[in-house]
């Protein structure tokens, strides 16, 4: 029942207005990513989303993904989809010309991956982990390999996967056992279980490359002895033409809570012949150069649950009619008022509406950043992005998914009881945002980075440089909107300062302290790197404003919608400070035979 | 997969310790409620639900039930568990000899509850609904209605329903548009449509008695005009023999997200026989006599679903091995540790164990001021209690079902991606949990009853009484751990004093207020309230442990937990002010039109 229509005045004012891509790609070099045309993308993007993949979200999730003799059938119209999407050519668009792809900018790309995502997560899985796959090729492959494997992954017509997880080993990837014995030809043969292997198995495409990692027999134990290895479906010959089919088969599919549209897949690798893509033991390493844009694709999850749920629990809201307002009857002609009227379902979707496109300036910025590192030719501008990138990606991970699990739920809410039945999709909604906070590493192990390697490793060097750009902001800020939320958004820029010196201070006499501490504090940090998102929008609203330039009314709902934030969701800070300070002694004293009697 | 072990040493404690159950018999003239008594009557409601309904909660989610030319099928051996349930008398157990009940307390019962619907909500659901519909009769049936139904629901012979909802009014009641037309011989024939009724079609008993929400013929508009009816499945005759099928079947079953178990079925009414119960057009007043009860059993579910996940996700913390410990492997001779040694997953552990013995403490409270409350012969007494009755409980509904949803969620996380599988059953137990915060009053209505009617129509009186009781305690209490905890508590009341006073005054000067704080007023009182609960547990702890009584780990788990919610979980309370106080002008200033464009 759930429809998605993509938010597209909010995307061209974060896309161009508050992040100003248009003179951001012109900097880069990008001669062709005019406003023009990257409108007119985005536009594209939006219709292909809300015709061929809103329409197929419920019907994927109630079908679900078979397996058959070792077929996986993906729900009805899912391949027909795909086919659209390759025959319009969205798989190249922001690949290299040299291998078949449209040379636009990565965080193009960006804006369509969340709009398709809104429209039909589990669809939008399979290109999605394709690009994790090409990602992986362009940074570590040789030419050989990417003419052979990259050109059909770019062109849509094979798709790919990241084969990481074993039974026994998710975080903890040094545990990982399969094997990659050499060959006198210079292949290997991978042996070993893998699961979870998202769009492992399916009927989309003709080909599928598993980048798979694997241990070579004299690699040493832990994360130090991990290699990364190419294994197609299916052999492929110096021509490029599919062969044989290769030792790979999926052993099963997992019964899921949600996502049930993209199959999950347990792949058995049997002396499965594979290439070695980087050098020998690095493949942690290797993972580790595109990991970040892996993990702004799934914070994407995020905005996507809050975007659907919010336009959902909105159109409810106006319809349903239940109560009357305390100041009055609201719509004296009708038996009741819409809920809308009710402050508590305001509440409700306004913490929606600022998740979403709160999120949403956070991905933008963040895939800004990504261009930065990779695209710019002046050295200190890719360095200062690069930490940029670094030091936020694990809190956008974060922090999005879990309050975008969280409007997801007060979407469901919105609707009282019938928001539990299957058929108004808000219920698909929550049990689809689930995965998120667990799936590209869980928000623990997202904490972890931040707080283990971003902050403390680093010595707190990147904390600085976003200060600055944030101290930057408040100095250059202008006008009347800018006027009221900087003096809120300097003081929580002190009093994160203050934190982070406390939390540092405190995890060098104690290294429990970071484990204690790291979820709130990246929770913590995550609502005041929104808060100073919202204030640059706010500012850019009121500018608009004053200038009388525009739709008064849109740029009045972003001042109201900034407020709101300011008000009733950045003073969670409250609580996470204080708990972050009380310290980890609490979590620790227990003892372990103590839990449960 | 998961398995329920009844958590007796502390439902034996938070029973007989700390709410002194036993001698709160004595003193309500319950002669038989020894704790000998009680404690067998706990422990072989305990096995039953080990033995009898947890094997049956991950088959009962994946065979749900089924409707067939009208006759619903429950899930394998559901029906054989009820009749074991009936042949033990547990139907009984709280209801008055004369109608053929064992005449315990209510709150003796409520232990049952817990333990149930741990087990297995979804069937616990059944008997928890014949509850309902004899407490009605109990309240407001005849003489002669006690007689007919009565009897056979006490026996578990019959089942009983609540039928409130129709497609377009839940929360507003006063909507509701099944009429009774009365017929010549003194009974009704009730037409009407009536959805979500949980239990409403069975196979488990013979017959099943409808409590029925309808309007008559000349009643008043809205809530005023409602009376309640008995609709029984099957006809009765005066003897009490089931006769003829009535005018009302069951048009279908909805597709839900959990509790599939449990048959949510879409009732038709069609010329149904019906009796009126009570006085006319005082049905809703009626109902809400035992609205409370209602709301207490829905209230356990928080505390079904926390308890389920700790046990569970500590089974898993202990065997997973991932990682090393940040201060030093603590299994050298494994290849990784368990992951319980990390601080993040014992914050989860350690949130789910707070609030599981947190909230059976709750509802054991409030089911001592409910025995109180109707059983005292002490007018002031039972005038205090009633008091105390109406102030928490539906504070202990919301804040409950919010924090075990909570805890379904934190639980799952502790498995990380496992945690998404079906076969671990914690995916179902969040599904499970979702409902809570939605039925029997939404979260945003119970948090209008709280602030409406329990704290600015009473004046704050039922307020005050309770600060009292809070109070009485910091006098009384004593010892190490009372005098550790004490002083947080005391600043506690004085906050929430000073909230409570900020949000009168507020509300007085703007209707806005009572919605917009409402919410996060009901949750920041829950946090304080728990605060009481862990603080009177501490201190008995303590005491045991400076007498040197009992099993000194016990106690010692106790104080760390109190200890652990002092400092993790009570600091929410932090954010709850800054919001509460910050009114309703940034929830209403956005234009109906303005949400999105």
């Amino acid at each position: 029942m759930g429809e998605y229509k993509a938010p597209l005045a909010d995307i061209l004012f974060a896309f161009n207005d508050v992040m100003k891509m248009p003179e951001h790609y012109a900097s880069l070099g990008y001669e062709d990513a005019t406003q023009d045309l990257t409108d007119a993308v985005i536009e594209e993007g939006a219709k292909f989303a809300e015709r061929e993949l809103s329409p197929l979200n419920q019907s994927g999730d109630t079908e679900g993904c078979t397996l058959t003799d070792g077929v996986v059938t993906t729900p009805t119209g899912f391949k027909a989809a795909y086919d659209i999407y390759v025959e319009n050519g969205w798989p190249s668009l922001s690949h290299s010309p040299k291998y078949g792809g449209q040379g636009l900018p990565e965080s193009l790309g960006i804006v369509g991956s969340e709009m398709y995502g809104t429209a039909n997560w589990s669809w939008a899985m399979y290109p999605g982990l394709s690009h994790g796959a090409m990602r992986t090729l362009v940074a570590h492959g040789t030419e050989e390999q990417r003419e052979l494997y990259l050109t059909r992954l770019i062109s849509g017509e094979w798709t790919g996967t990241m084969c990481l997880t074993e039974p026994h080993c998710g975080t903890d990837l040094g545990l990982l056992r399969t094997r990659a014995t050499p060959q006198e030809d210079g292949s290997y043969k991978i042996t070993g279980n893998k699961i979870f292997i998202s769009a492992g198995e399916h009927d989309m495409a003709e080909n599928i490359i598993h980048i798979v990692l694997a241990r070579l027999p004299d690699a040493p134990e832990g994360v130090k002895g991990i290699s990364l290895f190419i294994v197609p479906k299916f052999n492929v010959g110096s021509d490029g033409v599919k062969g044989e089919r290769n030792g790979v088969v999926c052993g099963s599919l997992e019964h899921k809570m949600g996502i049930h549209g993209n199959a999950t897949a347990a792949l058995n690798f049997d002396d499965a012949t594979g290439y070695l893509i980087g050098p020998a033991n690095e493949g942690l390493k290797c993972m580790f150069t595109f990991m970040n844009t892996a993990r702004i694709g799934t914070a994407i999850q995020g905005v996507a649950h809050a975007e659907w749920g919010f336009q959902n629990s909105l159109t409810y809201a106006k319809d349903r009619l239940q109560m009357r307002s305390l100041t009055g009857d609201k719509a004296p002609d009708k038996e009741a008022d819409p809920i809308i009227v009710h402050p508590d379902v305001r509440r409700m979707l306004l913490t929606q509406k600022a998740v979403a496109e709160g999120g949403r300036m956070f991905i933008y910025y963040l895939s800004q950043q990504n261009d930065l590192t990779h695209e710019s030719k002046d050295e200190a501008t890719a360095e200062h992005a690069d930490h940029l990138l670094q030091f936020l990606t694990p809190v956008a991970k974060a922090f999005l998914t879990e309050i975008g699990y969280e409007s997801a739920n007060l979407g469901m809410q919105c609707f009282g009881g019938h928001g539990y039945i299957h058929e108004w999709g808000m219920e698909q909604n929550v049990r689809d945002a689930r995965i998120s906070m667990m799936y590209e590493g869980t928000t623990g192990i997202q904490a972890l980075d931040f707080v283990g390697r971003k902050l403390l490793m680093n010595k707190g060097e990147s904390f600085k440089i976003f200060g600055a750009v944030v101290n930057d902001f408040l100095k250059e800020s202008s006008g009347s909107a800018a006027k009221e939320f900087r003096w809120p958004l300097r003081k929580m820029m002190w009093e994160w300062k203050y934190v982070t010196l406390r939390l540092m201070a405190a995890s060098a006499k104690d290294r429990e302290m970071v484990g204690a501490a790291s979820v709130d504090y990246l929770m913590y940090s995550g609502y005041i790197i929104m808060a100073y998102l919202w204030a640059r929008s706010a500012m850019i609203a009121g500018q608009k404003l004053e200038a009388g330039e525009g739709d008064a009314a849109f740029y009045q709902a972003k001042l109201d919608t900034a407020r709101f934030y300011y008000a009733k969701l950045l003073p969670r800070t409250r609580s996470l400070k204080a708990t972050i300070l009380s310290g980890p002694s609490t979590l620790m004293a227990m003892e372990e035979k103590n839990f449960q009697f």
